[in-house]
């Protein structure tokens, strides 16, 4: 996404009821902010929010949390918002934060679309579905949490297969073209990024991993 | 592999004591023909054996068993052979019947090299690594079997990793260029193909999938 500099985006961001200030503070306790016992969803580069608006309408039995860097990006989500969902709030944060911000097991899901792919080998660790990401988000997921990840991006989704095995993660689905799975459409809420590129006739990858539960395993066996 | 019809081959086959004849037979009691205990480890699809041949030197306490399907190619790898190691044999079927050849965990490990694309779509459950296929292993293999699986076909690769999850089975390794990692390398014996492609350029993707053991995991959870 083209950044550009929005003076005022601070300052609204910062004044928002809708953004949470001091995450960390919040964390172990994101149950008591939603005043419910429902699982909680997160979206990891949230972009404009779009996606996450849409799934907050659809499922009102689930908390949703979208994280975006940047403020010149989470403000146009603020701003597009036409009314307060009960069942959704923005973290304004760096994602490399995500352990000091939830408490081990506080997660039941997590999204990552169309992350940036950091194309130079020296940036691996930055892309969001890295080995380095997924030690992070198994510090904050529930023991069969999953993450999902879509992107048109084939390179950055041939790196994310790559992570998996190494990671001790379980690849639960795979799809180079989701939209032509009829099964998968029915649920898919598509993004920005995703409108657009599917329309140029982009196939969209998808896939769903959850963690492994060795320790289980080895537990019994 | 282009396939030529070679008059003697049968015969060849018939009387080779490196190839068993009557599998069937044998189900249940492959470890009483080797006289040992050790593990067994079979590839499916052997071709003209280099790849079968080289690991049963290299691990004289494994055995080996090369599947293929066709007598004339087989008969390129029993006449290759200048000895006959102890822990090799050869069987020539259809891999379609696996699971009446091996009782259930009688395989430690199956290895898939260069195996036919079988590039139309309605021909997708003759791929070996499809999950009909992955069915038929899981029938065969220990509790914590795996499948490695090597090509130079990046649409069949790709193809497998789709398979992986809804089979149920754990992506547990996976490189689209085996050939630059080190680590990998040192255990790497290349099959002819594998020679030819890469001295090509072409990289080589290797996947290794194990069970998954969702059964265990159910009871105990």
């Amino acid at each position: 996404m083209r950044l550009r500099n929005i003076p005022r985006a601070n300052e609204v961001i910062a004044n928002s009821p809708m953004v949470i200030q001091e995450p960390e503070k919040q964390k172990g306790a994101w149950r008591e902010l939603f005043k419910n016992d429902h699982p909680i969803h997160i979206e990891v580069g949230m972009g404009k929010g779009k996606f996450l608006t849409e799934l907050a309408a659809r499922h009102p039995k689930i908390n949703y949390i979208g994280i975006e860097r940047y403020t010149s990006v989470l403000l146009r989500a603020v701003e597009k918002l036409e009314t307060q969902p009960e069942n959704l709030c923005f973290i304004c944060m760096d994602a490399r934060e995500l352990p000091e911000v939830f408490a081990a097991g506080e997660v039941d899901k997590i999204y990552l679309n169309f992350s940036d792919p950091w194309p130079k080998d020296r940036h691996a660790a930055r892309r969001l579905p890295s080995r380095q990401f997924l030690e992070r988000y198994d510090r904050i997921l529930v023991q069969d949490g999953v993450v999902e990840f879509k992107t048109d991006n084939r390179k950055l989704f041939d790196f994310a297969l790559e992570e998996v095995g190494p990671a001790g993660w379980k690849l639960e689905l795979c799809t180079y073209d989701l939209h032509k799975d009829a099964e998968l459409m029915k649920e898919n809420i598509m993004t920005e990024y995703e409108e657009k590129f599917s329309a140029l006739g982009n196939p969209i990858c998808k896939m769903v991993i959850s963690r492994e539960r060795r320790t289980i395993l080895e537990e019994v066996s």
